[in-house]
C-alpha cells in the first residue's frame, strides 16, 4: 500500500474519455451480471448485456436497470415498450464469454441470440425470451419508466411476473444461493468476477451482536 | 442440477414476509457493497450501508442509490438533503461486520461511526465524512431526486466531486482493480463474498473475437 491519490474535478476533465469511462464505471463497486432478453412485434429476439441492474422493492416485487439516453437506436428500449415485457437472466461462467460478445452492436434484424451462440426458451406468461443456458431467470411486465433530468438516461422499472430456478439454490428462508448457481460479477466495464462466500450476517440490531447464519 | 421450479404470482403471494423480503432480493444478482456517509447541520455523522449504488453516467461522473419510502425517519436523506453532500465507500472484509452493524437502526442522536467502531475522516471539498478505513471512497454533490411511483421509492443522484483511492489500484486504461483493493460483493440482504478475478474482456465488436485484456 502506498500512495493515496485525491482525483477532484481536474483531474477528472484532464481524463482521456475512454479511460474516464472505464475509472467511473468502477466506481459504483460491483455489479451483477445479467442479459436482458426482449423481442420486437415481429418476433425478433434481441439480448443485451446489463450490469445495472437493481432491486426496487419486494412487494410488489420490483427490479429497474439503466438505459443510457435512446437519442441512438436501442433495441432492448424499443422492444421493451412495445412488448411489455422483457427477461432478466444471470450470467455464469459457462456463458460469459457469449454475454460480454451481446453488448456489441449488432443491427436490429440480426439476433443477438444466433449471434453469440445462447439458446432462447419461451413460456406463456412473459412475451420475451430466456436465455436458456442461464441458472436463474426472471420474467418481467414492463411498469415505469422514470427519466434521470441529469444526464437523460432512463431508469427502466419491471415487475417480476415468473422465477425459473432450481429449487436447490432456494433456502428454507427464501435466500437463493446464486454464487452456488456460478453467477458472476463484473467491475468496470469489462471485468467478470467469480465469487466466494464469507458467509451471511444475521438481521442487524443496535443492542444485539451479530451472528453468522 | 435437479428439479427447476417455476414461481408465479400465486408462489409471490404465498410467501411469507421476511421470506418474500429476502427472495427478491436475490434476485437483482450481486450487489456492490458501500457505507454512505452524512452529516446533519449540527455534524452529527451517520453511516449506512448500501447495496443498491449504480453508475449512473461518466461525464458528468454520476452515481446513485435507492432509498426506501420516506415515511419514516431516514437519517441518510435528511442529511443529503439538508447538506447537499454525501460519501460512498467501498467495503473490504476488514470492515464488513462493522458495516453491516451499521444497518442497525440507531436513534438520530447516535452517529453509526461510534457505534460500530468506525472512523471518520474529513476533505474540505465535501460537506459529508469518509470512512476513513475503506479504501476507495466518493465524495458527491447530490443533483437529482428521483421519485419511483410503483413503489414510492426513489433514485437519489449525486455528481462526484472527489475520488480517494491509491495510484496503485488504478490502471492505465482508468480501470479501478476493486478486487485487489478488496471491495466485497453482497447477495440479497445479508450474503458477503470475495471476489476471484476471470479477467477482463476487450471492447465487443460484431466481427472481431473477443480477446483477454
Amino acid at each position: 500500500m502506498s500512495s493515496i491519490k485525491y482525483f477532484d474535478a481536474a483531474d477528472f476533465q484532464a481524463m482521456e474519455k475512454r479511460f474516464r469511462t472505464t475509472f467511473f464505471n468502477s466506481l459504483s463497486g460491483f455489479k451483477s451480471a445479467n442479459l436482458i432478453g426482449t423481442q420486437d412485434t415481429k418476433g425478433i429476439t434481441n439480448l443485451s448485456l446489463v450490469s445495472s441492474v437493481v432491486h426496487i422493492g419486494a412487494n410488489p416485487p420490483l427490479m429497474g436497470f439503466i438505459m443510457r439516453p435512446v437519442s441512438v437506436q436501442r433495441d432492448t428500449y424499443q422492444n421493451l415498450l412495445a412488448t411489455g415485457y422483457f427477461t432478466i437472466n444471470h450470467v455464469h461462467e459457462g456463458i460469459y464469454a457469449a454475454a460480454h460478445q451481446s453488448s456489441a452492436r449488432y443491427p436490429a434484424e440480426i439476433s443477438e441470440f444466433d449471434a453469440v451462440g445462447l439458446n432462447r426458451e419461451f413460456r406463456e406468461a412473459v412475451k420475451a425470451p430466456y436465455v436458456a443456458e442461464s441458472r436463474l431467470k426472471i420474467g418481467l411486465v414492463f411498469r415505469e419508466q422514470v427519466n434521470i433530468h441529469a444526464n437523460e438516461t432512463i431508469l427502466l422499472i419491471g415487475e417480476v411476473a415468473e422465477v425459473i430456478v432450481s429449487e436447490d439454490y432456494v433456502s428454507e428462508d427464501g435466500y437463493i444461493a446464486i454464487e452456488e448457481a456460478g453467477s458472476l460479477a463484473i467491475s468496470s466495464l469489462d471485468g467478470y468476477h467469480r465469487t466466494s462466500s464469507l458467509g451471511r450476517f444475521s438481521y442487524a440490531k443496535p443492542d444485539r451482536d451479530l451472528k453468522k447464519l
